[in-house]
């Protein structure tokens, strides 16, 4: 668990690494990306080994008998996040992106509205969009630099002709960005919201492991009287860093909205993959949750490095995160234009990051930065923006 | 390259083997699973180097970069076989039936037919069906023990109220079951009729490296004026015996067919798992072609040792493979029940099999006999055969 080694990744087919300057123009040499969502360190060592496994085994080829796949799954949810779940819930897709996709495609018909709360994770619109049905923008307040859902606002929007088309509400929790652990009584408000809108709920619980010390995250499927209408989604590829995998899981209590789903997800003849089964049933283990443990400790330091320094720099300021390693950065108060500010961190700077107005209305003056990197490139990256904005110091 | 080494895959998650008991009641102990396609090889040192290599660098993030990836795709098909496709061309699917399906969404509606030759590979109804959509079943003809298309009885149902209905035709190329390399006019037939009735042409080659001594496979690439039409699907995974992977490649060289399957898939939150695209780089290579030669002078072993056995049981046909390891073996002229011959064959000789009547009309009297395994296991599942039906020599 040395989460402070460099390790090499450029030329390994790594997104995050290799695409940078391709898609932001930041140089591979010199450039540091923090923009995806994955982590530069290695997953546990039982996750590797398990690899490491099928590797020397040889054989690659159809999976059967998950039994011991969902019981993995099981234990965590239960020993985690206090969540009893039964194996015949559990349905296993190609990532959450996917899953997400097969919701809407499930739950929705073309023409119909999917509501979010923005910002948040940009693949839920561009999956919603490329099926033809409308993204409900339902922007989050800003509170004292902090979100917070705005039910009022959102109950008025609702009534009018977005709302009447709305079929779904798709819920990041924790959120990306911003890194928000929403309250039970939070999670609560959006459950009654679901209820009066009459809409499914898909709550995405990816970065649920993520917790910065002293956070509880509250699964929306312990929220009661939620459950006819909800769809849960969790997976390891975001907690153990590996997905490259692209296997989740989308938790379907009850049996009506299951069927539905799994009607969905026959027709498109999809089965899972079986590294990403080998490496989540390792993952899901004491020895995968002692290593997030410590992970989650070294994400705070992070964290603190980060928003320390950027925070020293007048007119940005850094959302304080409850949970994730996404960072969210307010531009705003330099007063510049984002063509400016996002210049400054991709050419001066040389970071490549996630850009604001991607996650929807009210990321405009953001940019993402992906923290989940050896503590000494986060130094990096703080210093070479205090130099990039030096100017305003 | 030694195909002749028994390696225990039982207990590891191998749906051949950890599932024949469950759904055959084959017994794990002591039974031969024959029936789910792949085979009980290594794949090439190549191949195994690669996932090696994944393993001990340790991260598993988003893949990004396919060049090389598609890069060696291109080499492939122009190499062995004498077709150029074009980068932009390729969609890299979550394996076949997902591609399969992926087409059935973009090229269908509910309601509509989608044309199948039977008996052909189950899993492509079962997604039509899944999906809302119709089967139309053109069955094969059995002309001297072998099958043949028969456009003309097809024309005539075409005429008919399911033909109205058809949109789509999924051709199995070469076929599975029954192993037939479809000639180059078997295949301008196809064309032609797809012309005829206004079809869309998927055409499923996963298995045209699997080719027999002396067969050369004509993709429907090369076939002349269907290309505005033709959506072409292969992969590694059959070839190489790695589909755990799920990985399939959906070429399509028409830009407007093919813009109506990206939109699916970008509705759908599709992207490859990065474990199918290093080792499907790996495996098109001239290392990987030198074992696919090698690997298929060895099913053409097994092949003769598998038929000259069962051949020599009278009532029992074993089709004469073309390509494939899937020996379709005809069980009417015993003139038993299903339920008999079946019976022997897993009551008796306690072999897992695959069920005739899941490909489709015309499949009823035969099971289908995976002889993609160990030299050894081949002549004792001829041994058993002939001890089942002992009684009809
Ligand atoms: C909220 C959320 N959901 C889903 C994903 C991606 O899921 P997958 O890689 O399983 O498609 C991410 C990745 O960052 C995410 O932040
Ligand atoms: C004709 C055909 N297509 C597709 C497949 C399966 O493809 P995949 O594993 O890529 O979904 C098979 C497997 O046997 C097959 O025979």
């Amino acid at each position: 668990m040395n989460f402070d080694e460099i390790i090499e990744r450029r030329g390994t087919h790594s997104a995050k690494w290799d695409m940078m300057e391709p898609i932001y123009g930041v140089p591979a040499e010199g450039g540091l990306p923090m923009w995806v969502a994955d982590m530069d360190f290695r997953p546990p060592a039982c996750v590797q080994g398990a690899v490491e496994k099928m590797a020397a085994h040889g054989l690659y080829g159809y999976y059967g008998d998950d039994a011991s796949y969902k019981a993995a799954i099981r234990w965590w949810l239960a020993e985690r996040h206090g969540w009893q779940v039964e194996d015949g819930w559990i349905q296993t897709t190609h990532g959450l992106v996917n899953g997400t996709a097969l919701c809407v495609d499930a739950y929705t018909a073309p023409g119909d509205g999917v509501v979010l709360m923005t910002p948040v994770y940009h693949a839920f619109a561009r999956v919603i969009k490329a099926a033809g049905r409308e993204v409900v923008e339902c922007p989050l307040a800003l509170v004292n630099g902090r979100y917070e859902m705005d039910f009022d606002a959102w109950d008025g929007q609702m009534s009018g002709p977005e709302g009447a088309k709305a079929k779904l509400l798709v819920l990041c929790s924790p959120h990306n960005p911003g890194g928000r652990v929403w309250t039970r009584a939070e999670l609560e408000g959006v459950a009654a919201f679901a209820k009066r809108h009459d809409l499914v709920l898909v709550s995405d619980e990816i970065h649920h492991d993520l917790l910065m010390p002293g956070q509880t995250h509250v699964p929306m499927a312990l929220v009661e009287g939620i459950e006819d209408r909800l769809v849960m989604m969790s997976s390891t590829t975001k907690t153990f860093n590996i997905a490259g995998a692209h296997t989740g899981n989308v938790i379907i209590p009850d049996a009506a909205l299951r069927a539905r789903f799994t009607t969905r997800m026959a027709a498109m003849g999809l089965s899972p993959n079986s590294f990403g089964l080998f490496m989540a049933e390792a993952a899901y283990s004491p020895e995968g949750a002692a290593w997030v443990d410590a992970l989650c400790a070294y994400l705070d330091g992070n964290r603190q490095v980060f928003d320390d320094g950027i925070n020293a720099i007048p007119g940005l300021a850094s959302m304080r995160l409850e949970a994730t390693y996404l960072s969210w950065v307010d531009f705003a108060g330099t007063g510049m234009e984002k063509a400016e500010f996002t210049d400054r961190v991709e050419k001066n700077a040389r970071i490549a990051v996630n850009h604001g107005e991607t996650f929807g209305k009210g990321g405009e003056s953001f940019l993402r930065f992906n923290i989940a990197t050896p503590r000494a490139r986060v130094v990096e990256a703080v210093e070479r923006m205090q130099s990039a904005f030096g100017d305003l110091q």
